[in-house]
């Protein structure tokens, strides 16, 4: 197997929130990580955050993830970064402590390594100062959480060198995150301007009571936030403009900016009063939630959106889903040389886990949801005798004509899911197949499917027999399953014979 | 049937885009809307967004909706008004021509008919000035699109009534949008503000080449915009704050308000320089795509988003997902008594229409949405026969243990499907369904499905018999559906006969 990124050994410096979430993003990619952080309890936050992102990876792709990275902690900092490609510093947002310590990294960790720093609002050129080696060092700033979140806005210094944004760039996109350059160097770069502008009127208008956090929040996600899943405010605003376009949008709205609608002018006072007047209002809005409870609903949702963007456009992606659905083509095309087929047993396809939108209101997988996980086997099943994108694009394909399911058992949220493939019979234009659906560590038999393809030419929309490079390489895998025994459950159908009382919704 | 709205008669003065996202709310709900808007091409805007919000709601919910409302364009305001339980005014942004608009309105509209406004920014006591009736006036300010986004901003003046306040806000409700009531009149409200202050920002990075549009969009829709779909500004960064909690959060956050980093306090000068920068910039990054093609994007990502979010919370909704589960509800609650069954024939019990997220990389159907659509009838079958929600939590249920699928032809993006049931066989625990699905105008027939269901204990996870009650609701169906002719595909097993060749991926 080639590697996923082209680096294969990461250090970070600083294990809270934001450095768990770079920790994530780099052993799920399979780099190794070494980390330094003094706090006491940096494991055990560490580990809460890599538990999330496991959680989050797991019902958020199917694609085969590399092996996971090697995870260890270092005593000291000069430890963690002595042999890392990338070094990653994510201490609290101080100048004085992060110039401290990106001195210690410059003069420990090999020269030409990356030297990235998480912070929010410092100017990398104010963190180059006194550096032996200023040009490897550059912003790459994340957001919360970052296992989810895929932008990282990318900004050199003064001294950066231009091959280090680009070398940063293709690390973050070869692990499927977002990077994007900032052309210019300003404090708090580009999301947290936006955002500090957001904020300074968000807390006048809950001090002088236009309203309360729950309905400043409910105005964000009731509207423009689910434009902003999507598009952003210049795209979104091209179309509000309609044909007349965006020079005319503009030339409407400039007016709108000289009214005296803001108060952005003054700065409000975060003093007491207000800290407490919203934590209260905050504390109601949760209504009983926890963090983790709340955490865990945002996770599932960012999963959710991103998943439905990746349907969107056609079926070919949008935004976060186009970039989700493009690191699953490399991560399919990296791991297909590596699948080891055992011949001599049904084909184990398809490992998933129960994804949040699969499951009903009585908490199981939804009927049709297995369906799904069946057609991924069977997919995987046609890619590996050569029936890839690339031959569906030159005419031909398998398709379905028909479906056989029992409901065995029931699965749950996040289980994990094992798909196998059994090959009952086949032609020069069918292909009779038996799938065993199999749930949780102990792997109980909860489904079986049987299908029948036909290989078709797409165009003519009628069966053609396949050609005798896909037969030669479906021919050893038949061969090989029809020595195995006969599911007893295949052709059978249905209420033929009184069916299992273990069922499913 | 009851209605699904407390108003049966509204009025939309202005037909542009928001008059006419406004025009489909109102006509989708059931409610009989009168127009008048003196642009020559108002009939012809009006109905382009009519076919949007029509093709968006079709791909948002299988819910039954209401009887569309009567739609009638007015010669006069007067004729428009006259007969209205609400007025919507959605004409251009000018305070003068708005006072002059609603006088009218005033005094051609029955006392007591609701008066709202679509004002963006004026503040509802200047528009009151002069009325007879001032206390029905409110500003109800909506999203672009109207017919997709939910929220509205509802704002009271000096002189408007509490209870216009409170029917505004039932009538809002009752028709699927959110309406949150803003505690103070201000300019711009809430949500403008906020996009103000983003606006102002935004403008400056362009105007000082930090970032171009595409990039600062990139910056927003790979980050916080996933966000906050789901979750505004204080419920996220509750999370963010962690178990510390919200208070904890603020005074950490405080100090960085200090800091001199925005340049909000500057008013940029958006002149033909900036004007064309931003124009050019913007045409670069919709990459050719033309305002319907992004419109469509926009809507269908809008849909797939808040059918995300819908699935999320462990099924149970979250924002406008939760939102848009009530709304279905409420009209499934609406709709059921007017269901009219003819026993004599096979029921057709689901009307669809094929959405963005069920299409694959072929544009055609998906093979499990086939099965989605199939467990849709099973489930207005058992609605039918009395298996609600409170029969499920109850403890019993009907569960699929078997199904047989023939795919015969396809399905492409937004035709209507529709799905027939016939009972080939039941007892006190079985039932034995057969189901064929129809696409488009012509009614092509593109699958079958055969399903046996069992009736079971979901707490002792066993088959039960039904109870009396149920099964003498099911009797007169099964003992019609007897003498109808078995469908000659009932009964078989994959690969029993030669399946037929027009099929689908």
């Amino acid at each position: 197997m080639t590697h996923l990124s082209p680096i294969s050994r990461a250090a970070c410096i600083g294990g809270g929130v934001i450095g768990g979430g770079w920790i994530a993003r780099f052993l799920l990619a399979g780099i190794d990580v070494t980390v330094f952080d003094p706090h006491p309890e940096a494991q055990r936050i560490v580990g809460e955050v890599l538990a999330n992102a496991e959680r989050a990876y797991g019902l958020l792709t199917n694609a085969p993830l590399p092996p996971r990275g090697q995870l260890r902690f270092c005593a000291s900092l000069a430890e963690a970064v002595a042999d890392a490609e990338w070094v990653q510093e994510s201490v609290p947002e101080r100048l004085d402590l992060k110039r401290r310590v990106l001195a210690q990294i410059d003069a420990a960790a090999p020269p030409d390594a990356l030297l990235g720093s998480s912070t929010s609002g410092l100017k990398p050129s104010d963190l180059q100062e006194g550096l032996a080696h200023p040009e490897r060092l550059f912003v790459a700033h994340p957001y919360n959480p970052v296992y989810l979140l895929p932008l990282v806005e990318i900004v050199g210094g003064q001294a950066t060198a231009p091959a280090t944004i680009a070398r940063a760039k293709t690390v973050l996109d070869a692990i499927g995150m977002k990077g994007v350059v900032i052309a210019r160097e300003i404090e708090a770069f580009v999301g947290d301007r936006l955002l500090e502008a957001l904020w300074r009127e968000a807390l006048w208008l809950i001090k002088d009571d236009i309203c309360d956090v729950e309905t400043l929040d409910d105005v964000i996600r009731y509207s423009f936030g689910l434009r902003w899943a999507q598009m952003g405010l210049f795209q979104t605003y091209r179309i509000a403009g309609g044909e007349a376009g965006m020079r005319h949008f503009l030339a409407q709205f400039g007016p709108c900016l000289q009214w005296p609608w803001t108060k952005l002018t003054d700065v409000v006072d975060l003093d007491e009063t207000l800290v407490e007047k919203i934590g209260a209002q905050s504390d109601a809005q949760a209504a009983g939630l926890s963090i983790r409870e709340l955490e865990r609903i945002r996770d599932e949702n960012l999963v959710g959106i991103v998943q439905a963007l990746k349907a969107g456009n056609g079926g070919e992606g949008w935004g976060a889903g186009r970039l989700l659905a493009d690191f699953e083509r490399r991560l399919q095309a990296k791991a297909e040389p590596a699948i080891a087929i055992d011949v001599e047993a049904p084909l184990a396809l398809v490992e998933t886990r129960v994804s949040p939108a699969w499951i009903d209101y009585n908490g199981h997988m939804t009927e049709h949801r297995y369906l799904q996980v069946f057609g991924d086997a069977t997919d995987a099943l046609l890619r590996l005798i050569g029936v890839d994108l690339a031959y569906v694009e030159g005419g031909h394909s398998y398709y379905t004509v028909e479906t056989h399911l029992r409901h065995l058992g029931e699965a749950k949220l996040g289980e994990t899911l094992r798909a196998t493939c059994q090959i009952l019979a086949s032609d020069d234009k069918r292909l009779h197949l038996f799938h065993r659906l199999f749930a949780g560590p102990d792997g109980r038999e909860i489904a079986t499917a049987e299908h029948m393809l036909l290989h078709v030419d797409t165009h003519a929309g009628r069966a053609t027999p396949a050609p005798a490079e896909l037969l030669s390489r479906l021919a050893p895998l038949a061969g090989a399953h029809a020595r195995l025994p006969a599911p007893p459950a295949a052709g059978r159908a249905v209420g033929q014979k009184r069916a299992p009382l273990a069922a499913t919704a």
